[in-house]
């Protein structure tokens, strides 16, 4: 996501209860920090932060970290909340640093929604389900752990699929067209809303390692 | 695939050296019958057999066998050959059949090339991956197998990419858009060539179990 540079961004950052500003020092020490031991889901990439934020609201026993590597995107994630919301937190920072942030398994579900696609093949290695990566969360999450992904972008998620399935993740509730499917808990992010009303489709799984999988048959299954 | 009924076709079955008349006698045996001991790839719903001719054109140390219900279809098939080729025959019977046609192991590929998709929620069972057949499969094939798997259908796409995962088979070099990504060794059907010029996508997967998969990392990735 790529935005104008807000000049308000600096401040806006130190002054946000939310933003969190020695991220690397709550190492081993969210649960502190969040007071409470509840779960922890991170999205890297979080952008203007509308779908970690709804997710906040909605789930107020799960505790959400958004990653962003934009300072003004981050400003303007920050603005947004209005309430209070005791169990959202972001921080300024790229995808890589994730092992500074968090001790292993001190989160347990990643969120990656519509990453950068990187389209050109000698960029592959940038993009956020390239097997590289794939291989630092599993350091990250420890014994177990499972991540979210969406995208608009077919060719990535070509791309993530074959990558998943590479590295062996156990994949499911996996949709080539999310808006038209079963699947009713969806919560959509600033890009989604705006590229869904152009009818295109989204596409979405669910990869884990380490976790059973409720896989009901029949779940989502064809058209009526 | 539904064609007008052919008058000619049981003659053409019963005269033709390329159909088999007695498949279920043919199990244990198919060596024996092929004169060799080379792999035996399966396909079932053939349908014209176009896929299979230019396989086994192209693979004489392959032995080729394709199954379809419809009598019409599999004559037309046998009609087709216009060259004798020894390892290729095609049986009429239906999927369900597979079990009694082979001996368990005896062949080591399964080919699914556009599958009716059986689009209604209801029928989902019908559907040849869903995990009731991916499990008969199993069976067929023992210790190891191999699936190819190629759809103009989305919906049942993406149903297969589920019901694989659910089934733990290992996936690879799934496309989203075959006749648009690196995969050079393609052989179209005659349903596959006729869609294509549509400008529509055609969706493969690779589905494994008991096989080292070959992942060149790369391989098939990104637009340029």
């Amino acid at each position: 996501m790529r935005i104008r540079k807000k000049p308000w961004a600096e401040e806006e950052l130190a002054q946000n209860s939310h933003v969190i500003q020695d991220a690397p020092g709550l190492k081993g020490k969210w649960a502190e920090y969040f007071g409470n031991e509840n779960p922890i889901y991170v999205e890297i990439g979080c952008g203007k932060g509308g779908f970690l934020r709804k997710n906040a609201e909605a789930y107020p026993h799960i505790n959400f970290v958004g990653i962003e590597r934009q300072m003004s995107v981050v400003a303007v994630a920050a603005r947004r909340i209005e309430e209070e919301l005791p169990n959202l937190a972001f921080v300024l920072t790229d995808a890589k640093n994730l092992l500074e942030l968090f001790a292993v398994g001190e989160f347990q579900r990643l969120y990656l929604n519509f990453s950068d696609p990187w389209p050109k093949k000698r960029t592959y290695k940038r993009r956020l389900t390239y097997r590289g990566y794939l291989q630092s969360y599993r350091g990250a999450f420890g014994k177990k752990g499972e991540i979210f992904f969406k995208t608009d972008n077919r060719g990535l998620f070509e791309f993530s699929l074959n990558e998943f399935c590479a590295d062996n993740w156990k994949l499911s509730n996996i949709s080539l067209d999310l808006h038209h499917s079963d699947y009713k808990e969806n919560i959509m992010t600033e890009y989604e809303e705006k590229f869904s009303e152009q009818g295109m489709p989204i596409y979405r799984l669910e990869a884990r390692y380490g976790i059973e999988t409720k896989e009901t048959e029949g779940n989502g299954i064809g058209k009526e």
